[in-house]
């Protein structure tokens, strides 16, 4: 059994709170928030301690996971005590708020040794299945060109309006990470960044409300993701330009379309609950040694094109990786 | 009644024979084309004259307006002599192949005080002209954020293979610039201009067959291009943001799906032809001086916009607009 402790127990906290009560191999232990609300909340509805501390939670034998679902700028400080503790974590995305903070925790979580899972739950989304399918065949060959898009209004501001400052909650990254991280998935890492973007407007942010980052893949691959807070006509799809083929895939109508080696399909895929499934692979990374879809290095790796994207739009030209 | 004659008899300038033909007001004095055949079916068709010889033509007082319908490496060759005789212009896209023949065509074109339309008939589609009808009500308010895409197979390569290489066609340009032309349409001028290309399978060409345009506007709007001639699904579309709502189109199924100020509605424009509407623009241009949709200046800046996207795949870097 998977002892897990969640720290930050908002609207993310909850729903993974709910997924790991629903795996027979892990336990959830006890909750973290600074919150009294949430902390008598956690009790009542699932009968599990909650700390008053958050060493308290780190000195718990029986917490082998901590899954951080604090806001993006808390995240650093709270993976790093788990990890300086020798508890394995999960870690809600982005990784991190800033970049500095991503640097300082790679060195930790490098030096502990602990297993380190990002929330990247879009990988677990039934499209990103049937990509990843399709793209472990084989068949489509190599990569040329990706686009990707998130775009729709402003996500709701949350608990303490931390969503509102940058330096908080990663800018409008904060949700487009997910496709930033698609993006390696789909073509590999990233040589080169460039991006334009601007607050258009929502003066209530501090941060671009529609951005474009045209990433040069290492591999040669062109990747470009469009990401907006103000569009008014919601839309969350991709299109994967392979030698043999091309995939067509809208995440609203979960569809996946593809023509390849001549042949042309459309598919629907199973609906699953994709946050389950990413717990499952959490617990069964800490059970069997298993990787996961997404370890620190992707939430890594993903903060990197990010801060490069938000450094090309701040200075005009084209940025090389790595940055350290 | 206005003359036209057809330089270049392939099948565009065929297209336009169909058009010019069916306008009350225009008459097709005659062709000229270097193919004795292409000569033979002009006089067949449609009872014209062929001349022997481009200056033949042009020296014909019939003839108030050349039509060119070259390859695009012949196109400043042609129209430097139409504009020297003093014959008014229609140019079929891309302008130039070449980013000095635009250059000099200015200059030709400027001194000479014709009348010079640019062949974007991609501005009378059905669905760029709804799109345009929503724009001129002034309701979407600022534009923020612009992608359009041009993605399928490789277009046929034409007599002569000119379609090959990139200084006798203007590369992926030669059809991108319709998107080219579109994005300056949707948003005006562009200020800045990077670009990722490569040519990834074609081995026929000399030229990108993958291409992504991220462009800065003079009104800071976002524009996104991607172009691809070996996408197996073939997608041509759009997608525009701004400040009070968000439109989505189309070309495949021609429709158009607009949310403004919280109305949500979707048109599949009535079907029209475009060639003929544009040559109904042009022979009006010539009688009664109203201008059409793309004049030189049209051209000129869709074909800096691209001379810009090869310079930054080129070099790597972010391109500052005007070029010259």
């Amino acid at each position: 059994m998977v002892g897990l402790a969640i720290v930050g127990f908002g609207s993310i906290g909850r729903e993974h709170a709910s997924s790991i009560v629903k795996l027979s191999e892990a336990e959830l232990v006890g909750v973290y928030d600074v919150s009294y609300e949430a902390r008598r909340f956690a009790r009542e509805k699932y009968g599990v301690k909650s700390y008053g501390k958050l060493e308290e939670l780190l000195r718990d034998p029986s917490v082998d996971g901590v899954v951080v679902c604090t806001p993006p700028y808390i995240h650093a400080e709270v993976c790093s005590k788990a990890a300086q503790a020798g508890k394995h974590v999960f870690c809600e995305k982005p990784l991190t708020a800033s970049w500095d903070d991503a640097l300082k925790l790679r060195d930790v979580v490098r030096s502990s040794g602990i297993k380190f899972m990002t929330g990247f739950v879009l990988r677990y989304f039934p499209v990103y299945v049937e990509v990843e399918k399709l793209l472990s065949t084989g068949k489509l060959g190599k990569v040329y060109s990706v686009l990707l898009t998130d775009a729709g209004g402003l996500y709701p501001l949350g608990a303490g309006d931390f969503r509102r400052f940058k330096r908080l909650n990663a800018g409008i990254g904060e949700q487009l990470i997910h496709e930033v991280d698609a993006l390696r998935f789909l073509a590999g890492d990233a040589a080169k960044v460039y991006a334009r973007g601007g607050r258009f407007k929502h003066e209530v942010l501090d941060y671009e409300d529609n951005i474009v980052i045209l990433a040069t893949m290492e591999n040669g691959a062109i990747g470009t993701i469009l990401g907006s807070l103000t569009a008014k006509l919601y839309r969350r799809d991709g299109y994967l330009i392979c030698e043999n083929g091309t995939v067509a895939f809208d995440l609203r109508n979960s569809t996946v379309e593809a023509r390849i080696d001549g042949e042309e399909f459309k598919v629907k895929p199973e609906r699953n609950n994709p946050f389950l499934d990413e717990m499952r692979d959490f617990v069964s990374w800490l059970k069997t040694g298993k990787k996961p879809k997404a370890t620190f290095e992707d939430g890594f790796k993903a903060q990197e094109i990010l801060e490069a994207a938000y450094r090309s739009i701040e200075e005009s030209r084209e940025v090389i990786l790595p940055l350290s």
